[in-house]
């Protein structure tokens, strides 16, 4: 196979993209800046050995501590478990957190060979006592994975001083109740909370 | 900047793809299978200089003479015009054609310094001579641009015995008249053809 079709193959692959996306892009890419692909083949050959997982939180970083672990001024006695790294930029963009990360790097997912062990839960706990961290919201996707995830988080933290909590799932913000699901619905009913009068 | 999210910022300069999906995609590199990010930049750097214009036709090859132009089974005396080199191969997966290309990589657009000169149009008229073309099919995109592109051809050719077509435009086939334009219902309208009884 050619260039132009295996580079074709290569972008299909990319997660939301398909064969019509990927033929686009090749042949854009054949007709743009030629230091700008360059920059991008050099970049992608060298990001896997550049990027490593932070020693404290686990999140992605080319320093050994990541530039919010690294950060004096972060909340130490706050942290907040997600799954996935790209999880944790989601989160600092709101800029509402302004505590510690712990990037699980997936959930409890016995059929998938996933255990607390795997998830490195036992490290978790160990930052968490260090620190004397006071909350851990869990913010793992509201799937029935993520939700046992924090339950066993929940009960490894019971005979310790600290708060377990979970973000909180129900009907995204600007939406309609028209195309929300049931079980959405169901969660917005259930976390439904009282309006109190100023 | 680190290497994380200057890759974001290339992915997102991809034709279509906005900033979310470019850090989908380059978290998922991130965790993708090494042999392929490797594979996939390798070729990346490569492809500018593997992949240049095939001489007769102008299609993207990366030998002398593309495929198309070096296949002893394709009817020389049929070419269709088309202004990208992805419009060769959008055309060649319907099968419906035999024939020659010639990628004119562009319209005539005088505002953009695109005139009959840049588009080469004396090498195509060259190509059809020596050739002995019997008809040219302009494909180039139905715009305004494409239209007057397709007449200059028409009327370069007057001399000649070569009949130039246009393709066809009007309603796409499976679409619906309720969300098609008016511009494209007008064409349809005007490009009806007769039912002959069999």
């Amino acid at each position: 196979m050619d260039t132009l079709n295996r580079v074709i193959g290569y972008f299909s692959r990319f997660p939301g993209i398909g064969r019509k996306s990927a033929s686009r892009i090749a042949y854009w890419l054949l007709e743009a800046d030629k230091s700008f692909i360059q920059a991008l083949s050099e970049d992608l050959s060298e990001m896997r050995s550049r990027i490593v997982r932070c020693r404290e939180c686990g999140n992605y970083t080319e320093a050994p501590l990541c530039s919010i672990c690294d950060s004096p001024s972060r909340d130490r006695t706050l942290m907040c478990a997600v799954e996935h790294p790209r999880d944790v930029s989601t989160i600092e963009e709101t800029g509402e957190f302004r505590g510690l990360y712990h990037v699980l790097h997936g959930v409890l997912s016995p059929l998938d060979g996933m255990g607390p062990e795997e998830l490195g839960l036992g490290r978790m706990l160990a930052r968490i006592r260090t620190f004397g961290v006071k909350e851990v919201i869990v913010a793992a996707n509201p799937t029935l994975e993520g939700d046992s995830t924090a339950l066993y988080i929940a009960r490894m933290l019971a005979k310790d001083e600290v708060r377990v909590t979970r973000i909180a799932s129900g009907l995204p913000v600007g939406g309609d109740m028209e195309y929300a699901d049931k079980l959405s619905i169901a969660r917005a009913l259930k976390a439904r909370q009282f309006l109190e009068n100023e």
